[in-house]
């Protein structure tokens, strides 16, 4: 089955081979396709968009993204001017176009298709903030996937962490906010790669998935041309002894950040 | 009062002028002399003794001594090979030798009157663990204390971070281990000055001082020569909701550390 040429906002979309329809968010507003062959999001990509806490006025650039999750989230949830969201992978930008027009975010959110490495005509402005959920996992570390797609989502095979400090700090505006989701085994290199373009680690955040336990992610903000001066939110942590989430993480998925700005 | 020269192991340790004898942990084995009109020991000193987590045949050099609180606590509660002190104030390296001498401790532990940015020549070892508290503050930051030896215990007078990770690197082994406790406002710059001299982070605890609050210090192990990589342990948080203190906090008091290694 293949999709409509330019549906307009109320036609139903029509999924590919497989693909299937999702609920996002628990508010009942906002749906996404998804693909079981190509990388799916999780929960990094809700905290991500609660991280960001992104100002009314605020335009937005997102580095990476996949099929949308955290273009929707924001353009839905958040008074954003708008929110540009650059993808390398093809397949990916046709999924999130598609996603854009299913919630019917157009006016707010647009996907190119772009390899971040590069400049870009279409980017001559200065974004007041740039996000990234970036390939967690270096070349060749872990298991590749089947897919080559999947793997290029997880893994650094197009792009290193240097490059996205790189294109954080050529589209930001002075001052602009740098917000990312990445792993803590490379907290340090991360840290000092964006000191390298001037982007100023300002708020760090820890996210266990259980008490008791070592941190699995971590999400933070940096401030270009900042003075130095980190501040380190309460941890998150997922799941509770019980097992179930957490009061602090059910208002992650409801876009909201649990702790004081 | 003025104390005596050389009192044996089991004379009792004479108080000078405004000092007072203080219960060191609370297994009533370690005393320790204060000054009021110097810097008195705090938590802080708790932490990194629990935290180093020295192995039987260690030998291990601190950097910054005061009056030698974490000196004695890893001297009589750990299976270290000996402890050596350093401290830049000859009035505390007075009261560090008066202390170590009334905790019978002599044997295993010693402190020297020496501004580590120097080499020495009475430091020809390497060693295994390097540890320190080191001042806090930067010079002209906070409120500088009425008394010099205060302000330059909390404030960077005498020596810059960048001072104490080239001592750690002059007088470790070959993969031997630096361990530190800071504010978390410094850590990208300490992960840096630390990464340009071959001291590569790896396990990193943030101290909560309760639930929800931002983290008010940081504990960090490096380890020379190390590959990148870095594990975030649980969090601690020193008062519970109740405002008394948690069971994690407890076991550091205790000497011990809550966490797996």
């Amino acid at each position: 089955m293949h999709g409509e040429e330019n549906p307009s906002p109320t036609t139903p979309i029509p999924l590919k081979e497989g693909e299937r329809l999702d609920a996002l968010g628990k508010d009942g507003r906002l749906r996404i396709i998804q693909n079981a062959d190509l990388f799916q999001f999780t929960t990094d990509a809700y905290l991500l968009a609660s991280f960001a806490r992104p100002s009314a006025s605020d335009l937005v650039l997102e580095l990476g993204s996949g099929s949308g999750v955290v273009l929707l989230l924001l353009a839905a949830r958040t008074g954003i001017a708008g929110i540009t969201g650059l993808e390398i992978q093809e397949r990916l930008v046709e999924v999130a176009e598609r996603n854009i027009l299913l919630n019917q975010l157009s006016e707010r959110a647009k996907i190119l298709l772009h390899d971040f490495r590069q400049d870009s005509p279409l980017l001559s402005a200065r974004f007041d903030l740039v996000i990234s959920n970036p390939p967690y996992l270096r070349a060749g570390e872990g298991s590749p996937s089947m897919d080559k797609s999947i793997t290029m989502a997880k893994h650094e095979l197009n792009c290193v962490f240097k490059d996205i400090a790189w294109a954080a700090k050529r589209w930001l505006r002075a001052r602009g906010r740098f917000v990312l989701v990445h792993r803590p085994i490379r907290l340090p290199e991360i840290m000092a790669e964006l000191e390298k373009v001037s982007l100023t680690p300002k708020k760090l955040v820890l996210v266990h998935p259980k008490p008791g336990a070592p941190a699995g992610l971590f999400l933070l903000e940096a401030r270009e041309g900042a003075h130095p001066g980190l501040s380190i939110d309460p941890p998150l942590i997922v799941r509770g002894r019980d097992g179930g989430y957490t009061m602090e993480i059910e208002k992650v998925f409801a876009g909201e950040w649990p702790w004081k700005p």
